[in-house]
């Protein structure tokens, strides 16, 4: 048996694929992938059409996607994200059946299910064996985690390993296992260090950004919540990480020893890791070079797969038993639904990611954001597009105030207890509004571009061309 | 969400368990596995009936087992080996339907493809977190890799953890994820230690077993396959371990570094993987402390699962990637069909386990056995049982010679060239009968008790009664 092709064209020709077909891909390269880009222009050479592309997320560097999408050989595209440039050529309309956003967790539970089923998954493997044990944790494109794809390898009819790294069988420290690949082809570069993981992730430096980032550690501080076994999510963001930071002193000085944090992992969870803040990290996938040298080298940094991270379909996940997340928002309106998918113009900039996922698990969901971005207020009477619904959103902190949802009154004053500037979020909205106007409403066009489907499958919103 | 439950009763109840239905187990706790027999027992309080027992394998801790059936609460058995105490009472035809004997690889994948769905699997854990996210790496009750039980898991419609070392969640070093189980029960005792694994594994002092044992490594260093890279698997037993002495005294000497030892793995390989002899071990399953205790701290020791291991549904397998396995037997005839489920007596008291996987995968397959057991003749015109085909064995290794199978000429010649003792297998056996006499016939009962079921599907030989 040899599953080593020479060409990823021989493996598509190999894997059957047809007109019609589903093809996936996963983004731990980020926007340093080629991989995308170097199978669908395989794809179209060799003439298939009318394919559906299931991605875990599309970044900016898969611009090449538009001509696919514009020459008919993809006709549907699934993503959880979608970022800003690419984002901008879906809204303008390009393709006729709207884009499906789904979530992090809902993604691998609707492949798991049969909902969306794959036909031949690629993998973009950092290191590979010849029989295809694969490893995002080494090689010259190391990733780290390869969290998003074991559902696309377990679950597709053929899966393609494509490697710059292959060594010989076996790899002992494998992630995805031999037994679900068909075949293993050798490139020159899966992708562009420079694009999959930043250097470090940085706390920001934005005076705004670091009292929303004081409050935050403050609520969570008196949300009861931290105490021996906390556990925590926050994104790469830099207000985000300042959060942590905050966060982290608290522990420290209080002895506090949590359980885990979760998530997209960066360095400076590391060093909450390291430094006791908790037992472990659970990680779906890796941002930074720091989080991707401890996945590789600290047993208690465990990779851990989208299904184990967040699906609905699992029997848990480990967003259930998260205590805190924190999360960021283009927009939340006065029902606390948060958009994350769309930009002050209605443009696609974004997408769900794990934001719905953690949001419904987490017995704290924080939102932090400024009060305004480009005198643009977060705060509206009704969001562009419902990306997490406002039942799963337990707080909004802005430097200007600190929401809670109504839900949680109990939450409400613990905050006032310990002195924090609680503000209705109609006020906060008012008080925005004086500084900044009230902005117009945003006319959209006719064209439905993308759904948003919740972590539940029903569809929550639909996003509209731009005019 | 909590899915700790007080006790394996409510367990049982919470999990739907009907009339009809079928249950599972995995053996790595082997003859100190407490689990089966604790649950067989609350399934019988609760009046539960007519029930399938798919058991990887079953052992003579299990002798309850016949009680269960004998009173209806148990009327039909999956398993891929039993041992000879309980293959005795199946032996002696306690139940109408006969017990469907898979191989290590054939029962995951059945397991997969929904050939032999499981309703509710039964996880011997000894180690699980509140979630149950569990290993069997730690606690007290601790036997290594769980590799047998991840089909279970994976595909039962509910899954029941029990274990005797609960930890707060999360077990960042976990095998089975908490994704696919339902509900965790915590005992006083999965097992008893000391039926779990043996404390050391010896290689054989028998002179005869010595001499196979010098045969066995000379015939993998003439056969070609002896180079840097390559791949083994051998048995507990104390002539496949003075196998793997000698063996790995050759490796040594000639500088070869192989690739990965493979299967049940004993402390004597890890002394091969310490050595340098392997760059890994792939480990379905751990027979020794030694095993246990490398496995839980040497990253180059890998759990894999059966799927991974064995089956022939999986895309590979590392079966498939196998060098040299050194296997025994009970019979084997002069086409080279090997019987491993019953003895001289026609008795059930083994089964295939990875015979047949293993056999099946490896370039060259070696079944070393002493000419006769207790005047018995090892080799026969026809096993009582075909186990494993003669088509997958290459050769019989005897302290009376070395037969090849016909259809392996160029091994033959090898062997020949380096001076080992080739004998004609049919020789081999009228060398014996010299010895030993020709043995009488074996009579059998009419009752048919075991279907032996190939690693294809198809039914590979019938166990009868015993008169």
């Amino acid at each position: 048996m040899n599953k080593l092709v020479n060409s990823i064209r021989e493996a598509i020709a190999l894997s059957g694929l047809q007109d019609g077909m589903t093809v996936s891909f996963h983004h731990h390269l980020r926007n340093g992938d080629h991989v995308l880009n170097m199978v669908m222009h395989e794809i179209a050479e060799l003439g298939i059409r009318d394919l559906t592309v299931n991605a875990s997320s599309l970044f900016d560097v898969h611009m090449p996607l538009v001509d696919h999408i514009q020459n008919g050989v993809v006709s549907c595209v699934l993503a959880d994200y979608i970022s800003a440039g690419l984002g901008k050529a879906f809204s303008s309309g390009i393709m006729e059946k709207p884009v499906q956003f789904r979530t992090h967790g809902g993604r691998p539970c609707d492949i798991a299910s049969g909902k969306t089923p794959i036909d031949v998954a690629f993998i973009a493997a950092p290191t590979s064996d010849t029989m295809g044990n694969c490893s995002g944790k080494y090689g010259k494109s190391a990733c780290g985690s390869l969290g998003y794809a074991f559902a696309d390898a377990m679950y597709a009819k053929r899966v393609v390993v494509i490697t710059d790294n292959l060594v010989p069988y076996p790899l002992a420290d494998f992630s995805i296992a031999e037994n679900y690949v068909d075949y293993v082809v050798q490139v020159d570069a899966i992708g562009d260090p420079r694009g999959i993981v930043s250097g470090t992730t940085k706390i920001t430096r934005d005076p705004v950004g670091l009292v929303m980032a004081q409050y935050a550690a403050k609520v969570i501080d008196a949300s009861g919540l931290l105490k021996d076994g906390f556990s925590f999510q926050t994104g790469a963001g830099g207000a985000s990480l300042a959060a942590a930071k905050f966060l982290k002193d608290i522990m420290l000085k209080k002895e506090i020893q949590g359980s885990f944090g979760l998530g997209g992992i960066t360095g400076y969870m590391v060093d909450m890791l390291k430094a006791g803040c908790f037992r472990t990290l659970l990680d779906v996938q890796c941002f930074d070079l720091g989080a991707v040298e401890s996945i590789r080298t600290n047993p208690a940094h465990r990779e851990i797969s989208a299904l184990q991270y967040a699906s609905p379909g699992s029997k848990s996940a480990a967003v259930d038993s998260l205590d805190v997340v924190i999360l960021g928002a283009t927009e939340i309106d006065t029902d606390f639904n948060v958009n994350v998918h769309t930009d002050s113009q209605g443009c696609i900039m974004g997408g769900s990611g794990g934001h719905s996922d953690t949001s419904a698990g987490a017995k704290l969901s924080m939102i932090i954001a400024p009060m305004f971005r480009a005198r643009l207020p977060i705060v509206t009477d009704r969001v562009t597009c419902i990306s997490t619904p406002g039942k799963d959103v337990d707080v909004l902190v802005t430097q200007g105030g600190i929401a809670v949802n109504p839900a949680k009154a109990e939450l409400k004053n613990r905050l006032l207890d310990a002195g924090l500037p609680v503000i209705d979020i109609a006020d906060l909205k008012e008080k925005t509004e004086r500084i900044t106007g009230k902005p117009q409403k945003l006319a959209h066009g006719d064209q439905v571009v993308a759904e948003v489907i919740s972590r539940n499958g029903d569809i929550l919103d639909k996003i509209y061309s731009v005019c």
